[in-house]
């Protein structure tokens, strides 16, 4: 096992119900800005139930945050943030309000431009204590201290994470989740599916449990995936869905194993190139990246087979592409394409355009292995038409 | 799945040469007291290490602190904390010197008989920061606020837990356990696997995802088992068991599920009572626990019969009593025995000597469903003699 540092400090508030808490844990003294997306939150009472819970006290808002949040939209809110000497930050709503509000936290006391912190890393020395009120289960936002802000102008999609930016704490109330468009709550399954993959689908490094950790999540979710898409999904079903979330991205499954993420760096292309939703791009770059890859990865691909999927008959070969096919099947069955012309994409440049962007970027050596050059990338994707 | 809140601050140092950083999580201005045990940390280089990293630092130490850490022990501590104005507590050991010094830093400011911690769960405002260095995978003490404190005097044993007194700090290196006795590495295994069962091994309550992650536990540990109590375990296996103890007991599995702790009870008298170390008492009192408890627990039994042991012929009874059967051998196997004679103990007066205590303690009803009477436990551990 790899050596690792890890540290979660994030209170997790998990269940009917417990939005009702977070006044407990918001000191009397704050000054609060609640941030916001779309404005779902006012159609489906969760709007109601933060005010609620804040009864008494004086708090400003600020709504808008769009998926894959921009930057110019946030520049905003960290204009109110010092305008009205704002103290914490709550986040309600999915993982881009959450990565959103992040960001903001960070960008608040940062001296020079905020994007530093985006486009070369700059280290965040303080940020805004933040919660986050979770009504969407998919990027584990709410227990991590990482963030993908997008920005319009330059149409690029960067990440960041610091220490600081873990929330103080997350409310996960399956109940917010129940009045979730169906590709939304699919968009989570598999954003959670391949997160999961990411940290699991490399090479044999001694992670017996890690290892196990991580199949639990996948077998979880191949199990109420099916049933969580279905209209009206019970409680207990979105229940494990919003946990497998939060624990295919907190960290955990992440210590001490060597881990992967080319398919999330090429995704962040496709998104920022195309407007794919995030857990679109995953699912159809990451059958490419499994099949490009099936030699580095074949341990555990074949571990993957027999573990996920019970795949024992057949030559070894046979296993891992049935077991790669069967992934993208459930992708689909989720209602989730894996293709690029299912979204409308110009599927004759794609391949190209991505593999110029990541070396523009530097991104030259992605993967477990750094082997996923951009010409790697080039013919990843032109398999995924 | 029922609600939970859940927090976890211990930062974990995972790995080779971990204890070097140990520096850097303690304030440059603290007055430290380094806590251990009967000094086998000095035998096998650990010591030496933490003096190192401690180097240039003024610090004090108290050794002794017993298996079972007592009461009476542990008071001479607080003595010294006092007199030296500690600010903070590193304890260097396995759980017995963590649980004892979670002790030490509630006891030093509580106003009253810190006995009243442990006797009357009276609350802990206040603790002393403690860190850990771990050398004995086993109790997940480095990751919890929980300890078990003994008292000579009374021949009791109890519990207590304080969100107080989590480690700010752990350090996990597997090589610190590399010359731990047989003995002590069976008990971890043993201690590991029926912290995890108590998790787990109670009944179906739409718990997908916590029982995937419980019965990787179990997994990972009936598969190193066998390795790690061969003379000179390699360090992946000793890794593994030790980030397994760790996650048995560090709250993760426990979120939102059912809980038993009746083995953990009838466990702690029987050390109370008759010395045996905690693991073995474990060992002894499970399998008594789950035959008894048979219909209770029916359908958890055929799930972990499938999914752990592998079983999928005969009927439904037979399927249970083979994997309580083979849990109960896979003990054995470590060198841990199952039965009360196998310990030298008093077998003819055990069960109502254990059933008693309970019964003068007022615990009478242990289980998940409250129907393990102290009549029970009489009855469970006639058949353990």
């Amino acid at each position: 096992m790899q050596n690792f540092n890890y540290c979660n400090p994030t209170k997790l508030l998990f269940g009917k119900g417990k939005i009702a808490a977070i006044s407990r844990e918001i000191p009397a003294d704050t000054r609060l800005l609640v941030t916001y997306g779309s404005g779902s939150i006012k159609a489906n009472g969760v709007y109601d139930q933060v005010s609620q819970a804040l009864a008494g006290r004086e708090w400003f808002e600020f709504g808008g945050i769009e998926p894959n949040p921009c930057y110019e939209t946030l520049m905003g809110a960290v204009e109110l943030v010092r305008k009205q000497s704002i103290t914490m930050l709550l986040a309600v709503g999915g993982g881009s309000v959450a990565d959103g509000t992040k960001f903001i936290a960070a960008a608040v006391g940062f001296e020079g431009d905020p994007w530093e912190i985006l486009s070369r890393q700059a280290p965040v020395r303080s940020a805004l204590p933040l919660g986050v009120v979770i009504t969407l289960p998919a990027t584990g936002s709410e227990s991590n201290g990482f963030a993908v802000i997008s920005r319009k102008a330059t149409q690029e999609k960067l990440s960041f994470g610091s220490p600081l930016c873990f929330p103080r704490f997350a409310v996960l109330d399956p109940d917010t989740t129940a009045s979730l468009p169906r590709r939304q709550v699919a968009n989570g399954v598999v954003d959670a599916f391949i997160h999961t993959m990411e940290q699991y689908m490399t090479y044999p490094a001694a992670n017996a449990l890690q290892d196990r950790l991580a199949e639990g999540i996948l077998l979880t979710l191949l199990e109420i995936g099916p049933k969580v898409v279905l209209p009206e999904p019970d409680y207990d079903t979105r229940a494990e869905l919003m946990w497998s979330a939060t624990l295919a991205l907190n960290g955990l499954i992440g210590c001490g194993v060597p881990q992967d993420w080319s398919t999330h760096h090429i995704g962040h292309e496709l998104t920022a190139v195309y407007g794919l939703d995030h857990a679109q791009t995953l699912a159809v770059a990451l059958p490419g990246v499994l099949r490009n890859r099936k030699a580095e990865k074949r341990e555990k691909l074949l571990q993957y087979a027999g573990r996920i999927w019970g795949l024992t008959d057949g030559s070894p070969d046979e296993r891992i592409e049935t077991a790669i096919a069967r992934t993208e099947a459930f992708f689909q069955s989720l209602g989730v394409p894996t293709r690029l012309s299912a979204y409308g994409v110009d599927v004759a440049n794609a391949p190209e355009t991505i593999a110029a962007r990541l070396e523009a970027r530097g991104d030259r050596t992605l993967g477990e292995r750094g082997s996923i050059t951009p010409a790697v990338v080039r013919e990843i994707l032109a398999t995924r038409l």
